[in-house]
C-alpha cells in the first residue's frame, strides 16, 4: 500500500511497514495537536466530512485533525432527507461530492457503502465507519495507543500480552484490532466474554495461524493478572435473548479500582474504544478508575486526532512539509508543554 | 443589473451581458476549482449558509465555493426548531443573521421567502432555492454547462437545439432555463413530456415571443434525433392522479445507451439537474450511459462550484484580484492538470 | 476573576471591573466586526461549538465571533442520537471533546450541565445556555448594549432607569441582567408583569440590598413614562393555567409606536432579547416600531458578536495582539464606515 491518493477503507490494506510509517508521522503531528505550533500546510484544501449517520466524536475528531493541518471542512451530520432518499446511487453521490473537496471522510450505516462510494469518487475516501463492517481509524488509533503506552516502559508492540473483554462477537473495533495485532511477534491475547459473545472462530483461527497465542476465558479476574493491557468493550443488552439472560452477566465483565488493585499488575494499562456507559448498573469501566494513571481511555481519544492527521498528511502527501508552513501559537494554551 | 452588493434572487435579474460577465469570471475560477492554485482573496469573510430545508449537494457546493475563495462558512442544515417556530418574522431573522456574515445563501421551502428575507438583510443574499419558485444558480450552471459543452465543437449558445424531457410543468429548473435561453439567438427547443406535465403555456408563449422555435412532443425517440443537447428531468410519480396513470408512462421518457446510439447524433450532450433516480424502474437516465463521454451530468455539478465562486467574486467585488492573493497548491491532487 | 483560561459559566463570576474590561475589549473589536479590518490572531485555533439544543442565532453568533478572530469552528447543532444517549457521562464527553479544540462553547437543555461538563474539560468552556439556569453572554450583551445606548447621550450605566416588561418569573435573561445591574450605582428598575409572572422575591431582595430602587407594576403605560430603557420580553402562553387566563393579558404588555409616542420619553431605548414574536395577536414589540431609531433590538444582536469576540480574546489571552495580526478588508462591504 502506498498512501498517496489512496482510499483508506479497511484495516486489511495495512502491512507492518505501513503501520510503522503512519505511526511515525502521527508522532510528528504531536506539536500541532498539543498547540505548540500551528501549521498551514493544507491551507485552501477542503475535507468533505460526510457523516450519513450521527457520530459527534468521530466526526469532530476528523474535522479537527483537518483543521489542525490548515484545511477547511464542509460537513454533513446525520442523514438528511436528501438526494439519497430520492433514489440516487452512492456512486452518483460520490461523483458529485468529490467535485467539492480534496478528500472525503464518510460514515454510513450500510456495510460496504463506503467502498461503493469510493469506487466512484475522484478524490481519496476514508472510511469513518460503515455499519458492522469496518472502522479502520479506530483500530489504528487503538494500536497507536498500545505502542505509546508500551513505549513508556521501553517496550514495543512485539511481545504484548492483551486481555480483550466484553462483546467480542459483534464489536467491529475488536475484530479490526485482532487483525492488526496479527502483524506483530510474540503476541498473547486472552479473550474474555460471555459464551454467547465470543470472538468469531475464523478470527481466532487467523490469529493463531499468524502466531498469536490465544486463550479463551469467561472469567475476568483470572484473565487480567498477567497482561500489559486490558481492552474493555461494551456489552449491549440487546445482544442477549432476554433481559433475564443479560442479568446473569451483569457486572461480571466490569472492571473497577478494587479489582484492578487486587488482580492487575501495577502498570497494566486500561483501554476502551468509548463511549463508556457510566450508568451505575451498566458501566464496563467503573468511574472509580478515573484517577488511575493507567486509565488510557482519554489518551486514546487524543491519539485519534494524531492518527487522523497522519492519514490526511500521508494521503495528501504533505507529511514531509508540515513543518515548513508552521509558526508559533499566539493564544493561551492550557495543555502541558 | 450590477453585481456588486446585489441580492441574487431570480433569473429575471439577468440580461445577456450579465450572463456573459458571470461566465467569463467562472472560467477564471477554473485553476482554483481544479486545485492548481489556492486563492485567499476572501480570507476573513464569512458566508452565512442558511439552509432551512435539507439539501446536501447545493449546500456543500455553495460552502465549498466560498472556501475556495478563502472565506469561512457558518451554516444551518435543515429546519431547526428554532426562532422561526417561535413566530419570528423572516425579516427579523434576516436583520439578526446579516449581522453575522458578509453574504448569505439561503434555501427555504416557502415561495418568495428568500426575497422577503433579502428585503431586510444588510448583506447580499443569494437564493439557494425557495420552494417551487426559483433556484437561479441551478439555471445559471445549466446554461454555463451548455456554453462549455458547445464550445468543445467551437459552437456558441446561439444556434442551440435542445430537447427538454420529463416533468416540464413543475420543474423550476426547466422554467428558469427556458427564460435564460430566450436571451439568445436562433434557439430551437423540443419539449418532450406526458401531456399532464407540459410546460406552462405562458412560458411557451414567452419563448416564442423572444424568437425561440418551440416544438411540443410526447415521443422521446423522435424528438432527440437532431438536437445538440438532451436535458432530462425527473418525473415524480406523485404528479399523476394514480399509480395506474403513472405506470402508463413508466420508461417512456427514459434515455439509455441503446436509444442514444440509435437515435441521437454522435456528440449529443446529455444533461440532468441531479439527483438522478438510479432505481431500476424509475431512472430517467439509465446507468448504462455512465461511460458515454457525452454524459455531462457530473461536469454540470462541477460547474456549479465555478458559477457560485463567480457569483461570490462579483457580488463581493473581488473578481479583479482573485489571482493577486493566490499561491501554489501544496498537496496531492488527483485532478487532471 | 481572571479571564485567561477561565470557564465562563455564570454571570455571578463577574465583578464590575471584569465587566468594564470585557466591554473595553468589545469596543476594540468593532473594526473587525464591521469589516474595516481582518485579524488572523487565532489562525489555527479551533472552537468546539457544541450545541446539544438547537439555537441558530446563538450558535452562529459564537461561531462568527471566533471566525472573525481568525479561528476555525467545529460544530454540533442539536441533539444527535450519539454518545450521550448510550449512557456516557458529560464528564467523559468533556474529556474527549476538549482534546479536539482550544475552547468550547456549549448549550445543553439540562440545568447545571455546562458546569458539569466544564469540571472535566481540559480547555476553557463558555456557557451558551443551560436550560432555565444561565445564559451569561446574553446578559453581558444586554448590559453592553445599555452602555452603548446610554453613551449616545453621554450617560453611563450608573443612574440608569429601566423598565423590565413581560415574563419576569421564568426569563433567565431578565434574572441575569438584574444581577449585573446590581453592580452599578443609582439604578432604578420598574418590574412590569402579570402577577403570575413577577420576578422571584429573592432577586428583588438582592437588588434592593445592592441599592437598586425597585418598583413593581402591572400597568405598562404608567411604568414607561420616565425610563431610559424599556426591556421587553416574551410571555409564553404555556406559562398560564389556561388559554382563558392567557387571553386576559393578551396585548396588555405589548409596546407599539402609538403607546411609545404617547407615554415614552423621546429617546427611550427599546430592547428585547429576541426572537420577537411577530404574529399579530402575540407580539410583545409591534412591527410598527421598526422605523423608530430607538429600537435597539438588532443593535443588541450585533453587540453579541462583539461581546463574544471579547470573551474569546480575553479567555485565550490575545486581546493585546489582535491588531498586530490584522490587515485590510479586500471585499465589498455594505456596512457603514
Amino acid at each position: 500500500m502506498i498512501f498517496q491518493g489512496a482510499h483508506i477503507l479497511s484495516i486489511n490494506q495495512f502491512e507492518k511497514e505501513n503501520v510503522k510509517r503512519l505511526f511515525d508521522v502521527a508522532d510528528q503531528m504531536q506539536p500541532y495537536a498539543l498547540r505548540r505550533r500551528v501549521t498551514r500546510v493544507l491551507e485552501g484544501a477542503i475535507l468533505g466530512n460526510m457523516f450519513f449517520e450521527a457520530s459527534t466524536r468521530t466526526r469532530v475528531s476528523f474535522g479537527s485533525a483537518f483543521n489542525l493541518l490548515g484545511g477547511e471542512v464542509r460537513e454533513t451530520a446525520g442523514f438528511e432527507s436528501s438526494a439519497l432518499v430520492k433514489g440516487e446511487s452512492l456512486q452518483d453521490t460520490a461523483r458529485v461530492l468529490s467535485g467539492f473537496s480534496d478528500v472525503i471522510c464518510m460514515r454510513h450505516p450500510a456495510e460496504g457503502s463506503v467502498a461503493d462510494f469510493a469506487s466512484a469518487s475522484r478524490v481519496p475516501v476514508m472510511n469513518g465507519g460503515d455499519g458492522a463492517n469496518e472502522h479502520p481509524t479506530q483500530a489504528l488509533l487503538d494500536l497507536y495507543t498500545i505502542r505509546k503506552e508500551m513505549a513508556v516502559n521501553d517496550r514495543d508492540i512485539d511481545g504484548l500480552r492483551l486481555a480483550m473483554v466484553g462483546d467480542l462477537r459483534f464489536g467491529r473495533t475488536v475484530h479490526s484490532l485482532c487483525k492488526l495485532l496479527s502483524l506483530y511477534e510474540n503476541i498473547e491475547v486472552v479473550l474474555v466474554s460471555p459464551k454467547e459473545l465470543t470472538l468469531p472462530y475464523e478470527l481466532v483461527d487467523d490469529m493463531r495461524s499468524a502466531g498469536v497465542v490465544v486463550k479463551v476465558s469467561e472469567d475476568l479476574t483470572q484473565s487480567i493478572t498477567d497482561v500489559d493491557i486490558v481492552y474493555s468493550t461494551r456489552i449491549q443488552e440487546e445482544r442477549f435473548g432476554s433481559k433475564q439472560e443479560a442479568d446473569l452477566y451483569r457486572g461480571r465483565f466490569r472492571l473497577n479500582q478494587a479489582i484492578y488493585t487486587e488482580f492487575c499488575q501495577p502498570n497494566t494499562v486500561i483501554m476502551h474504544p468509548l463511549p463508556r456507559d457510566s450508568r451505575a448498573d451498566a458501566n464496563e469501566l467503573s468511574n472509580d478508575l478515573d484517577n488511575n494513571p493507567n486509565l488510557a481511555i482519554f489518551r486514546q481519544a487524543d491519539n485519534g486526532v494524531l492518527v487522523r492527521m497522519a492519514l490526511f498528511a500521508l494521503v495528501l502527501d504533505v507529511a514531509h512539509c508540515v513543518d515548513e508552513y508552521s509558526h508559533d501559537v499566539r493564544w493561551y494554551n492550557a495543555r502541558p508543554k
